[in-house]
Order: structure tokens, then C-alpha cells, then sequence
């Protein structure tokens, strides 16, 4: 039964585990960016794999947007492969990871760390190696992950990169929408029964892309990974500007694009985006608050809550997570055990 | 007849419009880059979109090894569409772009101008709105590109990057692989009759996904593009390190991976990949000069140059670019004029 999987109750548990980080961390979050501040940082860089990887592509938005920095991802290969490391000035080097243990990304953060750059672990395991090799922690308190697909840790990373972000601008209104997230996490989680009924038409789906971009280019990689690891679908993420830049001519007649595309600045791009598509034919899935957006979908998924734009990808992913996991049951697949995978996979 | 497209004339064209480029453009390059040594730069950020992003790529590891500057690749929409642009500091802010038209790119450059970054335009047409909104210019002398699947734009990309980081570096040693570069691509065009051999194989693969990791992540990029864009199928780009953290999921019985895999640093690493994947199921096709990888792959597409690994993209996407070719001509699809594609992509 689907609400006795780990990854069913992981997912209903994001608004609880979300208001728990707000209690704990809010403080400490002030603290470490007072201090992070006073270093005068000029730009970030991001070591992360997997969905702690698409955590850091809403920070590229979020910092960028809030804080001018721009926010580059780093080459891990380049520490652990090739020993060549890049030199970070003024920056801060922040690493993400569940378990912390991935040698790669510890390997970013340590090399960062000697050479006198501001380092940052996120992670839920504050005394692992990437917790130890930091300047700074921020413990994600999101209790065992025991489902392999990550789920809660993802939503945990975003609401401490956004306070990181908020606390960094010193912007009290950024913090108060952060407060409401629980609630509109809880009201997005209703959307369930409808993505249910929704994912039995994709039963036999062998490929679909899947297109977000600013804030929620984050939102497309983590549903896309989310669809992969559960179902087994070749599920590619773009932004919908890059996937105009060539792979649209992928889409014949019936291809399955999943746009996720809340209200906000980039509404009228994205309007024009789905246009696009279904021209060629492609069958539009929506993921929006948006009347007009979704209004256009072949399949729409209402947001059930309105939120900033730069807050929308804490709820907008929960569609994400709760579509791939009602298409693996739809398809008989163990939600809890996705084939050859393990939940800590560390990579050199 | 394939010999009389313009897709194949352009990718046998490489040799010569590289040896255009060197003798063009190495003096320029050195000047440019000495001007932008005395700016003290401290990290690069790279504006880009499609097959000029996968040079972007290649860039992200070549500068951070070579001239330990750490890359990244700009976020265009926070200043295209949310008028939210990060402040560059010390930075290099540099457009790759073909035609040097694409709104967005321009306007990354041109905010990083009027912030007082340095900034460098690398384009085909340096009377661009790109190259106009510049500091610096580095023009790729490839002559038109009739094709719409771009290919001798994006290898001058590459040697002008490459060129870029040994001038900064002063490497006199790098730059000598470099002026050899034109005769060992024109070596590597001989694999066209064994790749288009190997390629009936896959006349019904649907999806398939390319790996490269370090150096040739780019090549992963760059050769998955090609597919997508010359024969609909929906090949995705991974990191071998990346892949295993939740898309090595997907991997079944005859799940087909091209692996791009030149000797070097990796060639351990890739080699264990590989096995990975066989333990699966998986078919693996690979490009790659070493005898231990070759040996291992279900179909083995062996490249007759060694470099040395930093410089091995520049030859190792020849074999993509003719693997794409082939397999659109074994599925009778028009190489010239993919569907639904136009030469130049204006995105927002």
C-alpha cells in the first residue's frame, strides 16, 4: 500500500520537517551569514551531485537575484581526478549532500578551505566528512531519509539555501513568506488524489523532457530525476530557452513535455513556450497556478497556493515528487527500491 | 548524396578552418589575453546557449586546470527576464554564440560592460550585437555555417578557448599541441567509413545517453546535442559520476551508452564505469584511443590520434559530429535541415 512506502510518508512529512529547520536554524542561518558577510564575499561556487546538485541550481537564481552574487557550479574533477584545483578568491564555496560523505564533494570544499575561501557545508549530517571539512554548517534536521529517492532533504536544502539568502540580504519579508512555506507545502500535498489519476494516462510513456527555468530550472532537474529514478522514463530536464537552442526538434506528434511554470516574471515566456510546442504536436503536461497556463495544458495540475516567485520551487517540486511517484505505482514499480541504486552513492 | 550536404562538407571543413584560426588569430589572442592578465581577474563566467554552451563547458575545466580560474556558466534570465543581474567582481564575463544575436546572451555581456567586467565576445560575426557589446573580440574565421547542426563553429569555439587559456598561461608547450591540432583532426575524419558501419546498428535505438566526464563532459554535451538534433533521439548528457547518482536507474538489458572516454587522468575511473554498466545490461559503444576501453565496449569506435587529455575534445566531438551524421543517414532523415530547427535561435 502506497502510504505505507517510506517515500509516500517522506514526502507527507516535508511540512513538518520544514517548520522544525525554521525553529532550529533561523538564528544560527543570521549568525553564519553576519559572519559570511563581514568576509566580503564577490561570488559562490557550488559542489553537489544529484538532487543536492538541483538545490544548487535554484541558489544560481536565488543569490543571484537577491544578492547579486553570481553563483557558478563547481568541477569537482578537477580536486579529486586531476589535482588541478581552480583558485577561489573572495568566494564562498558552499557544499551539499545528504550524507556528506561523497568524496568528490568533500574533496571541493577541504581544497577550498586551505586556500582561505569561505566554506559552507549543508548537509544532514553535520559531523560527516564535508560537515568537518567547513567553515560553516547548516544541519538539515530532515530525520532518517529512508526511501532512495531524496525528497525531504531536497526541500530541506532549499528553505536553508533560501534563509541563507534572506538572512545574507538582511530582508525580513524574504523570512516572513519562508515561515508560511509549511502551510502551503500542506495545502500543495492535497494536489495527490488529482496527480493520481493524472499519471495513469503516462502508464506506457517511454520518454518526455521536462522545461522550467529561472527559479524553477531547479523545479525540471529534481522532477526529471525524480521521474527517472522512480520510473525509468528518460526524463530530460531544459530550460526553455536551451531546449529552443536545438533538442526541439525532438517533439513529434504526442511527446510528453511536463512544463512547470508558475506565475511570475517568466509567465508570458513560458504562455508562448507551451504555444510553441503544441504546434509540433506535443502533449503539454502543466504544473502552475496560473489560470492561462494551465487553461493551455492537455493535462493541468493546479497549484493549489500563489507564492513569489523565488519562494514557488518549495511547492512547485512537491507536484514533481507526487507525479513520479503515483506514475510508479501506476506502473507497478517498489517505490522505496528503485533498481540498482543505494541510498549513499559516493563518487571520486 | 551525404558528401554534397553542407552538414558533411562543414565537418570536413574543420581542418582547414582551424589552421585559418591559428594563423589567423593566435597573435590577436596573445595581445587580448595580456590585456586581460593586467585586469587581475579572479573567476570567469560564460554566457552561452546550446552547442556554444558545451564550449562553455569545455571551458569550466580547461581554465580551472590550466590558469586555476573557477568557471561558471552565467544565468542568463535574472538579466534577460527579472532585471535582477548579479554584480560580476574581478571577473571575466565571456559570450560564446554563433551568430551573435541571441537577445539574452547579449544582454549578460553588455550588463557585465556597464559593471565594468571585462568581457569577450567569441562569435562568428564580430560585427554582432555580441561582439559589439564586448571589451574584447575573438572571431572564428569559419566562414558561413549552412547547417543548422553546428559543428566547425563549435570546434573553433574550443581552439579559441583553448588558445585564450595558454596565452593567459604563457605556455608555450600548450600552444604547440595546439598548431597540431588541424592535422590530427584531419586523421580523425578517416573514422567516418567504420562509424558509418557501426551505426546501422542503432537504425531503431529510441533513447540512448552519452558520458564523458572532466575535460570531455563538453563532448558528452556536444555529441548528445548532435543526436538530438540530426536523428530524434532523446540522447541525454551525463558525468559518469553524476549518472550514478540516480539516472544509472534507468539502465536495463541492451540500454545503449556512448562513452566518451580519450586516455588520460579518467581512464580508470571510465573503465570501472563501464563495467558498472555491463553489469547491467547495458550496450556500451565507445570513443576512445585506449586499448583497455576499446576492448570492453560492445562496439568500439577507436580514434587513430593520442593527445593529451586537456586537448583531446577538439578531436574526440569529430567522432560525435560523424556518429550523429551516420545515424541520421541510416534513418533517411534530411542532415541539412533538421525539423522545426532554424539556423539562428533568438531566445529572451
Amino acid at each position: 500500500m502506497l502510504s505505507r512506502t517510506h517515500l509516500y510518508q517522506e514526502i507527507h512529512q516535508q511540512p513538518d520537517v520544514l517548520t522544525k529547520l525554521l525553529a532550529t536554524e533561523r538564528d544560527n542561518i543570521q549568525r553564519l551569514a553576519d559572519e559570511i558577510r563581514a568576509r566580503r564575499i564577490t561570488n559562490v561556487f557550488i559542489a553537489a551531485r544529484g538532487t543536492s546538485d538541483n538545490a544548487g541550481r535554484y541558489a544560481q537564481y536565488l543569490f543571484g537575484a537577491t544578492n547579486q552574487l553570481p553563483v557558478g557550479l563547481a568541477t569537482p574533477s578537477l580536486y579529486s581526478i586531476y589535482h588541478r584545483p581552480p583558485k577561489f578568491q573572495d568566494a564562498l564555496v558552499i557544499g551539499i549532500s545528504q550524507s556528506g560523505k561523497s568524496p568528490d564533494m568533500v574533496s571541493v570544499v577541504a581544497t577550498a578551505h586551505q586556500q582561505g575561501a569561505a566554506t559552507l557545508a549543508i548537509t544532514n549530517f553535520p559531523d560527516s566528512p564535508l560537515g568537518q571539512s567547513a567553515d560553516y554548517i547548516i544541519p538539515l534536521h530532515a530525520g532518517q531519509e529512508q526511501s532512495v529517492a531524496a525528497t525531504k532533504t531536497y526541500t530541506t536544502q532549499l528553505l536553508a539555501l533560501a534563509l541563507l539568502s534572506a538572512s545574507l540580504a538582511r530582508d525580513a519579508g524574504m523570512l516572513g513568506v519562508l515561515e508560511n512555506i509549511p502551510a502551503q507545502m500542506k495545502q500543495t500535498l492535497a494536489m495527490s488524489e488529482d496527480i493520481a489519476r493524472a499519471a495513469e494516462r503516462y502508464r506506457y510513456m517511454r520518454v518526455c523532457v521536462v522545461i522550467g527555468r529561472g527559479f524553477n530550472y531547479a523545479t525540471a532537474f529534481e522532477t526529471a530525476l525524480k521521474i527517472k529514478e522512480l520510473t525509468y522514463v528518460l526524463a530530460e530536464p531544459y530550460s526553455s530557452a536551451d531546449f529552443l537552442h536545438g533538442p526541439v526538434a525532438l517533439v513529434e506528434e504526442a511527446f510528453p513535455a511536463l512544463v512547470i511554470a508558475p506565475s511570475g516574471a517568466l509567465q508570458n515566456e513560458m504562455r508562448a513556450f507551451i504555444h510553441t510546442l503544441q504546434e509540433r504536436g506535443a502533449e503539454v503536461i502543466a504544473i502552475s497556478d496560473a489560470a492561462e497556463i494551465l487553461q493551455r495544458a492537455r493535462i493541468a495540475l493546479a497549484l493549489p497556493v500563489t507564492l513569489p516567485e523565488w519562494a514557488s520551487p518549495l511547492v512547485s517540486i512537491v507536484a514533481g515528487q507526487l507525479f513520479a511517484m503515483h506514475l510508479a505505482q501506476v506502473r507497478d514499480y517498489d517505490v522505496d527500491h528503485p533498481r540498482g541504486l543505494r541510498k549513499v552513492t559516493e563518487t571520486r
